[in-house]
C-alpha cells in the first residue's frame, strides 16, 4: 500500500474568509504574532500497488480542485508504513 | 516570516463521506488501482517572526480541529523561499 498527499489551497489572490476567522479570533488567546491563516484541503489517496503521481494529478485536477481559485500540489507521503 | 503547517484528518475509524464520493468516482475515470480516498484540511500559519510549534498546537487544539473525530499534526514548512 502506498500514499499520495494532494494539498489544494486558494490562489494566494484569492481571499479566505474561513482562515480570517481564525486569524480574527487568536488576540483572544493572547497570540499577537500570527500574520496570517489559510485553510486548505489535504487529501490522501491510498493506491493498492504502486504510488502512481500521474493519476494522482489527474484525480486532482478533475475531482478535487477547482483550478479557477485553487492550486495543488502532489507528492509521495513516505511515512506509511503499517500493512505491506 | 515563518509557516507552521496543521495537518487535520479525520480519526481512521471515522466514516468520510466527501472521500468516499471522490473513490466512487474513479471508475468512470478508468482508475482502478485506488483503495481509498480521505480528506482532511490542511492549515497554513504564517508567523511574523519564528515559528512557535507550542503555539501552533494551542491554535490547532483549540479553533481548528474537533478531537472528537480527528486527529492532528504539526510541522515546520521549511519550504518557504519567499521574503524576509
Amino acid at each position: 500500500m502506498s500514499r499520495v498527499v494532494v494539498d489544494v489551497m486558494l490562489k494566494p489572490e484569492i481571499l479566505d474568509p474561513q482562515g480570517q476567522a481564525v486569524a480574527n479570533a487568536l488576540p483572544r488567546l493572547g497570540i499577537s504574532d500570527v500574520s496570517s491563516v489559510r485553510i486548505g484541503r489535504r487529501i490522501e489517496i491510498e493506491f493498492a500497488g504502486e504510488p502512481d503521481l500521474d493519476r494522482a494529478r489527474e484525480i486532482a485536477d478533475k475531482l478535487l480542485a477547482n483550478p479557477v481559485i485553487e492550486d495543488f500540489s502532489i507528492r509521495l507521503d513516505d511515512t506509511v508504513a503499517e500493512g505491506a
